[in-house]
């Protein structure tokens, strides 16, 4: 009979999870033991840099992915981190060494207590099977689980000696699973929805990270070409699903209720595809909507549809049902909405740069198919109006806020598109949650950049004071770091540059550079 | 009437909680705006930094410590560490800030959603309190929860908005309330627990890290001196309960249940304070006990005590009981066991040096009231070996094994003792962990110093490997890092060293310096 070990990496192997993101401890040695030649391991240092890798990695490539974590600390570390990846239905199977089977009890060193309580609220599923032959079954319904609808993190906690026991049998059946969930809708809808856009006066489409997809994203260019409407982004957005240069692009919503009813103002028929309705962050109180606005959205989360506080909602898969609905509307002759309004070119060129000429250079020399990881908090309102984007997959951020993603996500996104160069775009306070994530790149020979906008603050936070007039708040400055050095520290070479031409050609030289390297740069300060 | 702000600082200042350890977020402004002048703030880079300099903080002044930190991503990287906390009953405070109570429903962007089910089960008690009227009480609760026996952490999740809400009264009744527990035993138990030991042919003293504290650690060495009996320190300790110098002490017991047993054979009666019965770790069956061994255990948990797979337990303050039973016990005339046998001094001089061999330096040139913060888990048995401790709280361990303790408690540790010398003793593999506690050093000018034992590997795991004869790992391998880089990236001036009179020399002065250094020391790989 196989091992339970033998069967795992079957099962892994039949679901393409080959690349496995870790950090081991002595729990999931028997696990990790004779790794399969045709598996690689990722080394983090810190297991919220194994989780941040492995959100970057699954996001970019649409596949679930095996994350292992040593027992409660590893699980407990990685648990910041896993925030964003609980908000983005990123498909992890989490796995945690248990300590062997006969010390759970005692809580034994190393114990995971109560294992299956520590992940919840974050995951969808938690468990340790109750037999070691029970190992398989679990690994596989983990697996189906995440990727089934909502997508998201689920976990496992395997005990030690489970990974040297025989399984029941040869586990063939559990091979030959194929679960998938078909979440299109019906003939009628897809003709309701038609209608309504035909005889909507001025609709608007408001698109969310689910439907930054291939074949969703042209599909929303299709949409709103063909109905001749304004596209938004859904606030607080951790993807970009719709091409940032398309002349029917408005913009990303604001994330206050009263302020994002009113970039609405006019519109009788609003579309939202893959986001929540909405994702508000400041309180700015207010009506949900413009008066007599209709919202319809199609979302794949029965918890979002179920919690919007205004609105229809279609529980279906956004991807598809915007792939549908795009072949059956009819032109419109509608009045092409106005271009949104362009900032002016930045002129600014010696240190400290303004964060938009910083923008403005990256958004110069990076290649059209560049993808941008960031993590640069506070100045996500010029980041968006002097980047670009227009292929699907070119864009994350933090889902969840929860800093510590940008740099380790930049790492797994690189590993997911070998050929696409990939930029992390990071603030020093962000930085300094994954700093270690800069040895994986290393390490692994990653070719990623690593864009660091050094403020010594954080900045995003000095904004917020401002806006509640709050003073006297300790904690927000941070001086006299040497992200360099750091770098240099963890095996990435590292330049720290002053001027706007430095920076054009510093950014020219790490994005042709086969390996990773890290950018300073200096940037006023908000403060 | 005044603030639910200007209560909860009034009562912090009651309970002499002026040290706040902290990472902001923009749900915790609001709290933390006009911050008193004679409260201090220790910044932390990482939530994981500023569990560990709190836990290290909180162990060494006895002292409840709050703990700040952002929502669900700010408690939920603090979670690895917290396991720690868990296991070493640390009296910890943890305040997470929640969204605006208006958008907690609507999940908006920073909601710390079911946040009270966030932190279980590594918390005592979890709430968020129904309205901001009740946070002044729910803090004086979680204070009185944290510090009443067991000790532990417990979590508050405060709303946004609730700061600035008046308080329905005064509060002083609040302020007023004085909450203790008294855990001493009848003079019967003492009594019988006296002559039992009287009676007892060959007693046995096992200490645990919860009688590590001034009074009770001197109430050890006379209760074992005036009964002329050995004694243990209990398995996978986290504090150093007994002077390792006292030819009474034998070692630490090991962590295995036949291999404990094993030392303990020949003895008739086992007395245990302030330990679980017992925190094993590797997996060797056998009996508990030496057969016929009567165990009798004192904890103040009363979890620890119903777990215990053998012996007697009594659910008490160990400390108390054990001051109650030294003054108790009348002068024994069994003969004195024989002290450990001590190893040879260890005396190879350049690098890469043994451990054993760096653990004799340290210990050469450490002031008697030095205080270590051991994180290096490859070398523990050369480290109790060759250190050797004489006061009350001069050794700190992670109680669960969780890394990232080491560098942060350094921290913690030396802010509660400005007068001892602080120097954590890092394994390179920990010092990933949390590196970010060097930045935490510099910044806020703690002389502590930091030794990092450079392998390149994780070398207990290998170490384990070998046990288990598992091969074809991957991930134990951490080559190509520069400490000193990193340190000087930091703030921290850093040295690396060669031989065994550099590290004499730079322990030296490290120890004498008024400001945080580190030295980095390559040491004989395990592998």
């Amino acid at each position: 009979m196989k091992t339970v070990h033998q069967v795992a990496y079957e099962l892994l192997r039949t679901h393409g999870m080959t690349t496995v993101f870790g950090n081991p401890g002595s729990n999931e040695l028997p696990f990790l033991s004779q790794f399969p030649s045709d598996f690689r391991y990722i080394l983090g240092l810190h297991e919220g840099v194994v989780l941040g890798m492995a959100d970057g990695y699954a996001q970019a490539t649409g596949r679930p992915v095996l994350v292992s974590v040593h027992s409660a600390a590893g699980l407990g570390n990685a648990m910041g981190v896993l925030v964003n990846a609980t908000v983005s239905h990123t498909p992890l199977v989490i796995m945690a060494g248990q300590q062997t089977r006969a010390m759970i009890a005692l809580e034994a060193q190393l114990t995971n207590v109560d294992a299956t309580q520590l992940p919840r609220p974050l995951v969808k599923w938690s468990f340790e099977p109750p037999r070691p032959q029970d190992v398989p079954a679990a690994l596989a319904r983990a697996i189906h689980t995440a990727m089934l609808p909502p997508r998201g993190p689920v976990f496992v906690s395997v005990p030690f000696d489970d990974w040297a026991a025989p399984t029941e049998d040869s586990a063939d059946h559990l091979m030959a699973r194929h679960v998938t969930s078909v979440g299109a809708v019906t003939d009628t809808i897809i003709e309701n929805l038609a209608a309504r856009l035909a005889t909507a006066r001025n609709p608007v489409l408001v698109i969310g990270a689910e439907v930054d997809e291939p074949g969703s994203f042209e599909a929303a260019v299709q949409l709103a070409e063909t109905s001749r409407m304004p596209v938004w982004i859904a606030p607080s957005p951790s993807r970009c699903p719709f091409p940032t240069t398309h002349p029917l692009f408005q913009g990303v919503l604001p994330f206050a209720i009263s302020r994002l009813s009113a970039k609405l103002t006019g519109h009788d028929l609003i579309l939202v595809f893959g986001a929540p309705v909405f994702r508000y962050h400041e309180y700015l109180p207010g009506a949900y909507l413009p008066e007599s606005a209709h919202l319809v959205a199609v979302t794949s989360d029965p918890a979002e549809a179920a919690r919007a506080p205004v609105g229809e909602a279609i529980v279906a898969d956004p991807q598809l049902v915007l792939c549908q609905l795009a072949r059956a509307v009819a032109p419109s002759e509608r009045q092409l909405p106005q271009p949104r309004p362009r900032p002016e070119p930045a002129t600014d060129r010696s240190a400290p740069l303004n964060p938009e000429t910083v923008f403005d250079v990256l958004n110069e020399v990076k290649p059209s198919d560049a993808v941008i990881v960031n993590e640069s908090t506070s100045n996500t309102e010029f980041f968006w109006q002097h980047m670009g984007f227009d292929h699907a997959r070119s864009f994350y951020f933090p889902a969840a806020g929860a800093l510590g993603f940008g740099i380790p996500a930049a790492v797994g996104v690189q590993l997911a598109e070998p050929t696409r160069p990939v930029i992390g775009v990071i603030g020093d306070g962000s930085a300094n949650y994954g700093i270690t994530g800069l040895w994986s790149a290393a390490y692994h020979r990653v070719p990623a950049t690593f864009l660091i906008l050094r403020n010594d603050e954080y900045g995003v936070l000095k904004w917020f004071a401002g806006v509640l007039k709050a003073t006297g708040l300790p904690g927000l400055d941070l001086p006299g770091i040497d992200y360099c050095a750091i770098a240099q520290g963890y095996g990435v070479p590292a330049v720290r540059i002053a001027t706007r031409d430095e920076l054009a050609a510093a950014l020219v030289r790490s994005i042709a550079a086969d390996s990773p390297s890290l950018i300073e740069v200096p940037i006023r300060s908000v403060g």
